[in-house]
């Protein structure tokens, strides 16, 4: 997965590039699809041919939590079925 | 209006909150489609109940430039005219 596990605070940081502004607004009704099943809403920073994802980890720890790491794969799935 | 101009670069900022998810995915829908006939694409960020929007002027001096500005003032509209 090309995901950027950081610290202070735990999180990881994905960027995206998409093509063109449709794709990004693809790939965004996605990602809020996923939001909305599994209740994580990263932090996300977008213009017309990217996307940037910060998920922060659930508890205050150095551990992301279970819930983070299944919505990174979440989005790796989406991208990897893309076109 | 309630977007703050700075400088280097020239840009214009507008914190917007949002009562839940939902708003903020339809306040998503319609900026896209001001985009899209606007052909302007500002750097947004957002997480569950909040939108940052940031438009950036269209030439390298200090003017905004009339694009920008009618993008703003269409922003502007859509969040007079929410619930």
């Amino acid at each position: 997965m090309s995901w950027i596990e950081r610290k202070r605070p735990t999180r990881l940081e994905r960027r995206i590039e998409l093509p063109d502004y449709e794709a990004t607004r693809g790939f965004l009704d996605q990602l809020a699809e996923v939001s909305e099943q599994q209740g994580i809403y990263p932090d996300t920073s977008f213009g017309r041919t990217y996307v940037n994802l910060t998920l922060y980890a659930e508890g205050e720890g150095e551990d992301l939590g279970e819930g983070v790491r299944r919505f990174a794969l979440a989005v790796d799935r989406l991208l990897d079925a893309a076109p």
